[in-house]
């Protein structure tokens, strides 16, 4: 990164494009670089690694906030990381992806379903140092300002150095100020379900998920650990998902055909 | 697994409840255990670890083949596991979960953009010893008829042994008479996208998702090597996406904050 050349950075998330997430996200990034923002035109939480191959996509030109180049898409978060990769940047990478800042936490197990880290992945598949922010706050108008510091930081280092190939990174901040940045791996932790049984006005039955988190993990070297006790978690996140340990597991068994 | 006490298996899939594909499956599981189906009530391909938030689920019993426990679901395919589960199952785990057979290749990077293997994750996050299976023909009339063999044998295997903890197989069938099983990583391989711009009759453009499968993996040990050479493709799966070996890479960085 150099004062000649600033770097683009392609702002993505899940939550809409007129989450007040990504609106924090875009301006902390305009501190660094040339900003260009592909959201959703709705909310797109839980649609984990999504993809839209059964219908068309819209890629609508916005202008919300002056100066930023923002698009709209009618797609998933990841079908946003790959519009912008593939028409609007047209195969020039931009030097970093970020996505965020989601209104809840993605730590955990939660980076399987979350459109934030699944449109983070996407970028680092496409080979773009790519980072999802995440915070403990659920509300529309939560406050993001003491995030802000730790993801500018966060987003120099990895302009500076880049991340080991097919890693993303996932940060999640904790509900108020945080004591620092701890580096953790994903805790085993998962959700317990329930479904609320409700009736419609014609007598069927219809579910709503609903669902407490249930941390199955006492290590204090995981991202529940850091959040419970007021971290910044930085989880490196690859997507290659072999169980190498497995391997010779299987190999062991014998087959019968 | 004795003779006394059949085996209970949840058979999913994304392709949707009259796919070819899990009627096969569903059929050759018969043969082995208690069969519940769960399965979209329409086409979920490419939906990933989705899950239904922000509306309601239906959840209708259907009797499509005759002594077949049946259900229809309005979600993607990791709600049908979950309401299974929940609602059908009430917490009282199946001994098995196998989701499939899939109308296309979930070799490679396809695992994160899969329904039908998002499906078997959620299933070993569940706890319950899972398996996601794909046939290399795309065609609504497939025919999976070479696959069976394989796939009972598979799942005997997987009812006498358990599987290693969080871990879930990623079966891949070639296009042709197998010659064996492979036990595999997953390739380092992507999606090269283009998308396809046209006009809507009001001269608006929209974009289609297309794509090249793009090897980038020369190893003999990868999903897509055991493909190529018409072996059956097993790659266990695991969802900690930590990417361990990049967590001291990361605790050398100096964060200024």
């Amino acid at each position: 990164m150099t004062k000649a050349k600033q770097p683009t950075i392609l702002v993505v998330n899940d939550d809409g494009i007129t989450a007040e997430g990504i609106k924090a996200l875009m301006h902390v990034m305009k501190e660094l670089g040339r900003v260009v923002v592909v959201a959703p035109d709705s909310p797109q939480s839980g649609m984990g690694h999504a993809i839209t191959i059964g219908k068309p996509l819209r890629l609508d030109a916005v202008d919300l906030y002056d100066g930023i180049e923002m698009y709209s898409c009618s797609g998933t978060p990841v079908d946003c990381v790959k519009l912008a990769v593939n028409v609007i940047f047209k195969g020039v990478k931009p030097n970093l992806c970020v996505s965020g800042i989601n209104h809840g936490l993605n730590n955990s197990i939660n980076v399987l379903y979350s459109g934030t880290m699944s449109a983070a992945v996407e970028g680092a598949i496409e080979g773009i140092p790519s980072v999802g922010f995440s915070l403990d706050d659920y509300n529309a108008q939560a406050n993001f300002d003491y995030c802000l510091k730790y993801i500018k930081e966060l987003a120099m280092q990895v302009l500076q150095n880049g991340l080991p190939v097919g890693t993303v990174l996932n940060v999640n901040f904790p509900a108020g100020e945080p004591k620092g940045i701890k580096v953790c791996r994903q805790a085993n932790a998962k959700w317990a379900e329930e479904f609320d049984k409700r009736h419609d006005p014609y007598k069927r039955p219809y579910y709503w998920l609903t669902g407490v988190f249930q941390n199955n993990d006492n290590g204090e070297d995981t991202d529940v650990w850091a959040l419970n006790h007021n971290y910044v978690s930085v989880v490196p996140v690859q997507f290659d998902m072999t169980a190498h340990h497995a391997i010779p597991v299987l190999n062991s068994w014998k087959f019968n055909v």
